[in-house]
């Protein structure tokens, strides 16, 4: 496990980011809500400032228009010069990058919060890059025990590229919030409401954070990703079958050797491959069919998270 | 309750439509399939044709790329003098018409099962348009009767405009094969299964009536449209709030006047005004937001079908 030690500062600028997907609709109606009424935004010591990320996709409900927002925020995309035929998305990570950024700079975000929902049956699900920070364990334990009915997982997602290209990487620390399941394009009032009360909670930590609270150490479950399965797929490309009856609405529940993953449109079932157990996460996303990804592995691993002290000197209340 | 005759001819030229949304994934890869092995869709007395109603949209994993298609079918769209400018559905609709059609002439194919999904929690429904014929109601009561555990309603769908628009019109007879919930551009091998059996009973009924078999009397329920209500909205047209909890995942159950219908972002909830109970249908379904359409209010009828007698002259068997 890579982590990272926990910011010695009071995080003062924070933003809570939604519409990064056109088309994930719970993170579209809070960050217009909270453009419109910011009030649910303040505490103490800061006021997190909502955005709408892709309002061109928003607008026309889809995940994107050219390319996918959330994979563009790398240094060679914000980095490289502006030219008319840039798509829509390198445009407008350039224009993030400016209100968020700049990426890798002092005068970044301190953290961003975006806000995601997903068609499977995931959950509640914090996800932090690798190198993740201690930080963002125990802003997850913290929602844990605020939560304690609610399944809260932490996955560790290790970009397969070296260079990381999400949003969040853009200030100095983040997360996503992924909540599912959820179609694209319909606003569930029990999801709404689950989003927001969590990221009330996630405002609250970082306020007792910045107020010099010390959080002891703790033992949690993660999972970290380990990669991807296609979809079964025909000589042209297109599917041969989709996820098993077994598989759908299962996440985050163990997937052995010789379990079911894929029933052909010939009848016949796909058992998984592998030699050991892994957690499936994302399964039948809608969104990743075109990425050739069915559904991602992750090993359940235990860690030991170490304590959080306190700042040293408690901070000043924001006028 | 208006309904036509049956048919008193054997149904030759029968299609199988999928597609007419890109991204209602089931009829899609349905068709897709059955264009590559069309096998499943011999019988007897005729041998159902697979088509991909939409192809651009399919590729694009939309529901249609310039208008609605299952609204374009209008004689005004197939019959006005094509042009450059057309919107793609347009175009596609006059192929569809030249292929299944003319609409309204005795050249129109006999039958055509257009394969729809939905995000709302519907089941499995039989939309008709009205007026629908004797045929359609023993059909669905065939279904009724292979199935015991599964609700299977009738929906008789009152267009709100003058005259028919959907695929289906351009035939002699047809209806839509409604199956949810299931997202926009999700494959569930639970649905794509319920589908393609239900395909394969609707066929072996056309082929029992073909053959001259007799449907004797019944009763039913059936649902009848009567009109649609829209999303609480801001002064921008934006959403003020959306489907209440208690009546997300409800379509087809009883609405009582007083009983809440939205939960606004405010908190409160709005109550439905109406003065009788009604039965919701398409609650929430994510291609009816820009429609206008949170749900659809039906009523529940009674209804006395008489007897289809058998057709009096055998068919011959098609080589």
């Amino acid at each position: 496990m890579t982590t990272l030690p926990a910011p010695r500062e009071p995080l003062r600028r924070v933003a809570v980011v939604g519409g990064t997907h056109g088309n994930e609709m719970c993170g579209v109606h809070l960050a217009r809500h909270w453009l419109k009424a910011p009030g649910e935004l303040q505490r103490a010591s800061f006021s997190a400032m909502p955005v709408l990320a892709n309002p061109a996709a928003t607008a026309a409900c889809r995940r994107y228009m050219d390319r996918d927002l959330n994979r563009t925020f790398t240094l060679t995309f914000l980095r490289s010069e502006a030219t008319p035929d840039d798509p829509y998305e390198v445009t407008r990570a350039r224009e993030l990058n400016q209100l968020l950024g700049p990426k890798g700079t002092d005068q970044a975000f301190d953290f961003i919060l975006d806000l995601h929902n997903t068609t499977a049956n995931t959950g509640v699900c914090i996800i932090s890059e690798s190198p993740y920070t201690v930080f963002n364990l125990h802003l997850c334990h913290y929602l844990q025990m605020q939560n304690p009915d609610l399944p809260c997982r932490f996955l560790e997602y290790e970009t397969s590229q070296n260079e990381t290209y999400s949003l969040e990487s853009v200030s100095k620390n983040g997360i996503a919030l992924e909540i599912g399941p959820q179609p694209q394009g319909v606003l569930r009032a029990d999801l709404f409401s689950q989003m927001r009360a969590l990221v009330m909670s996630i405002l609250d930590f970082i306020e007792l954070f910045n107020q010099g609270k010390a959080f002891p150490a703790f033992e949690m479950e993660s999972y970290r990703k380990l990669g991807a399965v296609d979809f079964p797929r025909t000589s042209d490309g297109g599917l041969a079958g989709t996820v098993h009856p077994r598989l759908q609405d299962h996440d985050f529940e163990p997937l052995r050797p010789g379990d079911p993953i894929f029933r052909l449109f010939s009848g016949e079932d796909v058992l998984f491959e592998g030699d050991s157990v892994v957690y499936p996460v994302f399964v039948n996303e809608a969104a990743y069919y075109e990425k050739h990804v069915a559904f991602l592995k992750s090993e359940k691993i235990h860690i030991s998270v170490p304590a959080m002290p306190g700042l040293s000197s408690s901070p000043t209340v924001a006028s």
